[in-house]
C-alpha cells in the first residue's frame, strides 16, 4: 500500500473549520487507498501569541523553555485534526515530536534533525488504518529535552518523515498554487512553474522565496524524496520538486528572486594579505553570523578592499565584530548600505548555457540600474542594487528571459557549451 | 538538603505577574536553603479554552485526543514560570508528565498515577542547584500515551512527586487560607482548621469540599507525606493534613460539609429477596455509577422499599438502568427527587464519642428541616434533605457543634465510651 506524506500549514489549520477542510483532504486520500501522515503547524495566530507571552518575561528568550513553549501549538493542532478525523468516521492517532523519536541536536529553536527512530510505531498506527497525525516543528535531543526547528521547520518534519517511512510522495500544502518564477505580487505575468529541480529550489530557498524552509529541500535531496508543492484550497496540481533530468536543463532561467533582507558591509584599504579575510570572516563566522555575497578586489596603491552582505537582523551584532579586528587588519573604516536589494536568477541549465550573466547585467544596465556586487554560483547570478531598484529588476529580468505565461527562457542564448562561460 | 514540594493552581498562575509572583515564592524558599520542585497547574481559563475548541469538534470529546489537547495546558504555565525563575536569576528546569514518567494507567482524562519513574534525572537537576518546575494534571501511560488526571490533578501529581522524591513537605497553595470548619460564604463564623487528619480530610473531599483532590489525599496518606493547604496571596500558616494523634480525637466534629450533587432515587415495592438489591446495584456498578447513600427498609406488605442517590450526572443514565432492571425486581416503579442536598459532619472524634447522631438529628428537627435518608460512616453522618434548607442546616449545625470562632466542639456530648454509639 503507498504512503503518502502531507502537511498543511498554519493558514491551513488556523480554524476549526479550516481543519475540518483538511481532515476531508486527508479522507479522500485515504479512500483512494493510500495510507496517509499528515504533519500539522501550529494554528495561524497561535505561535505569535506564545512568543509575545515569552517576550513580556524577557526579550531574549530563546532557549530550552522557549521550545517547551513553542511546542504546545503543534500539539493543540495535532489533538484537534485527530479529533476532526475520528469526528467524521476516519480512525486516527495523533504523534508529537518525542513519541515519533524525532531525534535532533540540542541547539534550541534551530534544531536540526539527526534521525526519525520511531518509524516502527508509526507504521504500526497505519497498518491498523489509522491516519497519523504527526506534529511539525518539534523533536526531542538525545537528553529527552523538547527542541523546535525554527519557522518553516514543519516542511523539514514532513520531508524527514517521508524520507524515513520510504514515503511515496510528500505534499505540503499551503495557499499558493505552487512555486512561482517570481513573486506574483511583483510580476503580474508571473507562471506557476510545473518541475523545479532541488538545487534550484535551494538557491530559491535561500534567496527569500518563503515557499520552503532550505533545510527540508537539502533532505528531500538527499534522500531522494519528490516533493509536491500544493495549495490547500484548490485542486490545481502543483509544482514537483525533485531531481534535474535533461528537459530542466534546457531552460536557462528557472525564475527570478529578490531578498530585501540584507545589509552591505565594505571594508576598505586593508592590508593585502590572506591573514586579513581570515582574521574578519573567523571573526564573523565565530559571532555566528553568516556571511553571504563576498568580493574582494585590490586598489590602486596596492591595499584590499572588502565588501560583504550580511543578514539584516545581524547588522548591530556585525558593526561591533568587524570595528573590533579593524585594527589587526590595518583597515581604515567600513561603510554600511542599508538600502540594498539582491536580485538573482536561478536555472540548472546555466551550466550549459554561456551568456547569461552578460544579458543579466545588459538588462539591468539598460534598465538604469546599478550593480554594486556581482555574486555567482554553477546555477545562480546574484547582483546586488539598490533597493528602490528592487521591483523593477524582477519585471525586467522575467521579461527578458521570457518566464511569463507561455514562455520558456530558451531563446536568445546560445545553447551547448561544455562549460559554463559567464 | 530538605525538599519541599509547592503546587499552585491555576488562579496562582493566571497571569503573567502572578506567575512573577509564585517564581519569588519559590525562590525565598529557595534562600532559605531548601531545595523545590514547583508543580503548577494550567492558567486559569486556558484549560476552558482547549475544551471549548474540542466541543465544538464533538460534545463528548473525552479519550486519547482531547488529554494531548488538554496538556498543552500545564506545559505552558511550566514554561513560563522556568522562564521567570531564570530571569530572576534562579536556575530553573521545566519537567512534562512524559520527562518525569509519570506512569498511570490507560483511563483517559481520569487516569490514575501508578508509579514516578523519572526521580532520577529529577534529582540530578536539583543537585545541580535548579529549581524543577513540574507540569501537574499529565502523565503517560505504558504505551507512551499522554494521560491527565482529571479536575484537580495536580494535587495529586504533587503528592506523587513528594512520596517518590521522599519529600520533607507537600504544600499546596491556593486562593483561601486552608481548609475551613464550613463554606465560608454560607457560615460567616466558619473557622480555618490548623491540623484536619486524612480520614477527615477525605470525607470532606468527597462530600463536596473542592480544596484537594480525593486520590491526591489517599496518595498522600498512604505514603505519609504529610500536606500543607497554603494560600499564595498571604503568608498566613494555612492547613496541615496528617495522620490523626490523639489531640485531633478530643475534636468530635471538625467540619460541616454540604453537598448539592446527587439525586435521590426510591425503587418501590420490590421482592423482598437478596437477589434484588444484588440485581439492581450490580446493574448500576456495570454502568459506571457511582452509588452513594443506600437505605432499605421493609414495608408493611413485606415488600421492599428501596432508596440511594447518584451523582445529578448521571441522572438519566441511572433512570434508564434501573427502569431495565424493574421488572426483573417485581418493582411497582421510581420516583427521582432532584430537589436534596447532603448534609454531613466529619470528625475522627466520633469514633470514641456516643450522641452525635442524635444531637445532630435534634438540631436538624428543631430547625424544622426534614431528614430523608441517613448514612454513617466510622467519621461521618450524612442526612439527604430538601436542597431549600442546605444553607440553614449547615449553619445551625455549625453552631450547635461550636465549630466557629474560638470554639472547639468538644461541649455537650458525652466524651468518652470505648465503642461509638450513635
Amino acid at each position: 500500500m503507498s504512503l503518502i506524506v502531507q502537511k498543511f500549514g498554519g493558514t491551513s489549520v488556523g480554524s476549526l473549520e479550516r481543519m475540518k477542510h483538511v481532515a476531508e483532504r486527508v479522507m479522500k486520500t485515504k479512500e483512494q487507498g493510500h495510507n496517509v501522515v499528515v504533519v500539522v503547524s501550529a494554528m495561524a495566530g497561535e505561535t505569535n501569541r506564545l512568543v509575545s507571552l515569552a517576550k513580556q518575561i524577557q526579550e531574549n528568550c530563546e532557549g530550552r523553555e522557549y521550545d517547551v513553549l513553542l511546542a504546545t501549538g503543534e500539539q493543540i493542532s495535532v489533538a484537534l485534526v485527530a479529533m476532526w478525523l475520528k469526528k467524521l468516521g476516519q480512525p486516527a492517532c495523533s504523534f508529537l515530536g518525542h513519541q515519533m523519536r524525532i531525534l535532533t541536536d540540542s541547539a534550541f529553536s534551530k534544531a536540526r534533525i539527526l534521525s526519525v527512530e520511531g518509524h516502527d510505531s508509526i507504521k504500526a498506527t497505519l497498518r491498523r488504518g489509522e491516519v497519523v497525525v504527526a506534529a511539525g516543528f518539534q523533536g526531542v535531543d538525545v537528553h529527552g529535552n523538547i527542541t523546535t526547528l525554527g519557522r518553516g521547520g514543519s516542511d523539514t518534519t514532513a520531508v524527514a518523515l517521508a524520507a524515513a517511512l520510504k514515503a511515496d510522495a510528500c505534499e505540503i500544502y499551503t495557499d499558493v498554487d505552487g512555486v512561482y518564477t517570481a513573486d506574483p505580487n511583483i510580476v503580474a505575468t508571473a507562471r506557476k512553474i510545473d518541475r523545479i529541480a532541488y538545487e534550484e529550489m535551494l538557491e530559491l530557498a535561500s534567496l527569500g522565496s518563503k515557499v520552503l524552509q532550505i533545510r527540508s529541500v537539502e533532505l528531500a535531496a538527499n534522500h531522494h524524496v519528490p516533493i509536491w508543492v500544493k495549495n490547500t484550497f484548490t485542486d490545481n496540481p502543483g509544482t514537483l520538486v525533485c531531481h534535474e533530468d535533461h528537459e530542466m536543463e534546457r531552460v536557462v532561467v528557472r525564475g527570478v528572486s529578490c531578498s530585501r533582507d540584507d545589509v552591505l558591509f565594505s571594508v576598505r584599504r586593508c592590508n593585502n594579505q590572506t591573514a586579513t579575510v581570515v582574521k574578519l570572516f573567523g571573526a564573523l563566522a565565530k559571532a555566528n553570523i553568516v556571511v553571504d555575497v563576498i568580493v574582494q578586489n585590490v586598489a590602486l596603491g596596492g591595499h584590499l578592499d572588502l565588501s560583504f552582505t550580511v543578514p539584516k537582523d545581524d547588522l548591530s551584532h556585525a558593526r561591533e565584530v568587524v570595528k573590533s579586528v579593524l585594527p589587526a587588519i590595518g583597515a581604515e573604516g567600513i561603510t554600511v548600505n542599508n538600502d540594498m536589494a539582491k536580485i538573482s536568477i536561478v536555472g540548472v541549465g546555466m551550466r550549459s548555457h554561456a551568456g547569461v550573466a552578460a544579458k543579466m547585467f545588459a538588462v539591468l544596465e539598460a534598465a538604469g540600474i546599478s550593480i554594486h556586487l556581482i555574486s555567482t554560483s554553477e546555477i545562480k547570478i546574484s547582483c546586488v542594487i539598490d533597493r528602490k531598484h528592487a521591483e523593477l529588476a524582477t519585471r525586467v529580468l522575467h521579461d527578458a528571459f521570457e518566464l511569463g505565461q507561455g514562455g520558456l527562457s530558451k531563446a536568445r542564448v546560445k545553447t551547448s557549451e561544455p562549460r559554463p562561460k559567464r
